[in-house]
């Protein structure tokens, strides 16, 4: 017997009512963008908007998927459904191996029954893009069909994953002894976006030297922080995913930091802050079709050639291709 | 007395003359982009397409600065009048200071001198779209003034640096034992820009793995490698910048994937690419730029609050936006 396929509203609903099966079409749907992913997000929103949003990230081996697979453990038996997205915006080659492994956490779940946690990893099939406009959407989603928190993992921490995670209502860093450190953190831009600190495997050598510089950087820059004008200063929580010890600790700063937002106002303001970044990039996605269909237009093949032959410079391309792209009233903009 | 500000055609011919402050005060307006820039780059853009262009990433730590600096001093011996562009796409809070030591390389060279080799940093105040428009123009400013080959090195290992190391005429990824190996080389995707491979501090233990691996990951992937299409494979050199052993064998690979480019027509295929790729990011700028302004015009802020609030999806308040800021027939890029 053929398998029927369901349309989105469909789905959507059998998501809703816990169809482990529904959610992840819906999600693979989500991952590939266009028209179905926009109907998504279209009938998503209206139910989104209650999950705690988490961003955990930090340098590869910092034993990021170690502590969330705890934390995912804890939470379940502390009675919530928390959702992960494992973000991996490495290029289509290997993101499908490196992916692999991470379906392990969730293993516990019956493919029928109502799951208590779902796990799903995200590639982005090489272009940054893609991940812009696919993780809110995915994250709308579980927090619509009602998994609370819902944690965003990013596998790297290049600007994308520092973007996507500070995006979240708590951005968590971990952090290592003798691996991605404190200075390296900082250059990443992680010590702007972060809300709490891990330091994971502090029971190895340098694990102390690394809180202490965090502390002192955290001392030197009053910019630092999301919140830190609302005299908020991001904890520091030592840890050891691999045996336990810290777990509640790390979920313990994490709530406590959901309070604070709570209290300060802030979290609709990260709202917001969401809204605007996604509808952002949707502009910009399509701009950027905009513009590629220019420059291979007739028009815009000659121009490219007068610049490649140097008969006109980059700078004057641009101004012709502006001309036919943008509304006269935005061509020249301030 | 007080000292003439110079118009930029003026600070332009003295750069070309051999004059090392004009050139510096060009880079600096480079850097900071808008107007001026631009004339800069309608200048330079005759002059310039000479030069080899050389770019070498690799992880923080890898020792590119010690590689590069050896390498400059190796072509000023030889004859040749190399440029360094240090790229650090790292936050504003930090950049300073971590590109204070990069100074020092150049140092033999007197002001008032003509200048044999030229270094540069450059840091992007945080947002890599200044990176992407600074970049090929400072990098084209060099090449106009006499600059050859000019070397772009980057010091973290993002898609920003991978994106412009790319697009060099001969992209270098220098890796070292127990950092940056072989796999996440790849998850980078470095392994795809790459046209030679250094195995820099060769006389540690664990670098024979490292080439092996890579040797692996060349064999197993047949798409790896910009130029793979010609039959060119990437070679791997081991050396130890340090010392100085492999050096020579490092610049002679460079040299020979050069020779590979003008025998295959390549290199006209490179700059072809680069052109292009300035001039979309230039389209890019401009229209995010256009976008912001339509965000925060009073429609915009209507549209924005509305998704804010649920009464509409983000989808429809971006297609809001798209209908005032692109041309009509534009507006729905298939």
């Amino acid at each position: 017997m053929a398998r029927a396929i369901r349309p989105i509203p469909e789905l959507y609903e059998a998501a809703r009512a816990g169809e482990r099966r529904a959610l992840g079409r819906l999600l693979t749907k989500v991952e590939r963008g266009g028209d179905e992913a926009d109907r998504i997000s279209e009938l998503a929103h209206p139910d989104a908007g209650r999950a705690h949003i988490v961003g955990i990230t930090g340098a590869p081996g910092a034993g990021k998927s170690t502590l969330v697979s705890r934390l995912v453990s804890d939470l379940v038996t502390g009675g919530k459904r928390p959702a992960v997205l494992a973000v991996d915006p490495s290029s289509p080659l290997t993101g499908g191996a490196i992916l692999g492994d991470r379906i392990r956490i969730d293993e516990g779940n019956d493919p029928g029954e109502a799951p208590s946690s779902f796990i799903r990893s995200m590639a982005t099939r090489g272009h940054s893009g893609g991940l812009a406009l696919a993780v809110p959407l995915a994250v709308r989603l579980f927090d619509a069909v009602g998994y609370d928190p819902v944690i965003i993992e990013t596998v790297g921490v290049g600007q994308v994953e520092v973007d996507v995670v500070g995006a979240a209502d708590t951005a968590v860093v971990v952090m290592t002894p003798g691996m991605g450190d404190a200075v390296q953190a900082n250059k990443a831009g992680l010590l702007e976006v972060a809300d709490v600190f891990v330091v994971n495997k502090a029971d190895r050598p340098g694990a102390l030297d690394v809180r202490r510089d965090l502390d002192l950087m955290l001392d030197l820059s009053h910019m630092t922080g999301q919140e830190s004008d609302t005299g908020y200063r991001p904890p520091i929580v030592m840890a050891s995913a691999l045996n336990g010890d810290g777990n509640d600790e790390v979920w313990a700063a994490v709530d406590a930091h959901l309070a604070h937002l709570d209290e300060t106002g802030s979290r609709q303001a990260r709202r917001q802050h969401r809204i605007r970044t996604e509808v952002r990039a949707r502009l910009e996605q399509a701009m950027a079709r905009a513009a590629d269909d220019a420059m291979n237009a007739p028009d815009g093949a000659t121009w490219l050639g007068q610049a490649e032959r140097a008969e006109i410079a980059p700078t004057q391309a641009t101004q012709h291709l502006l001309h036919v792209l943008l509304q006269p009233t935005k061509e020249v903009p301030s």
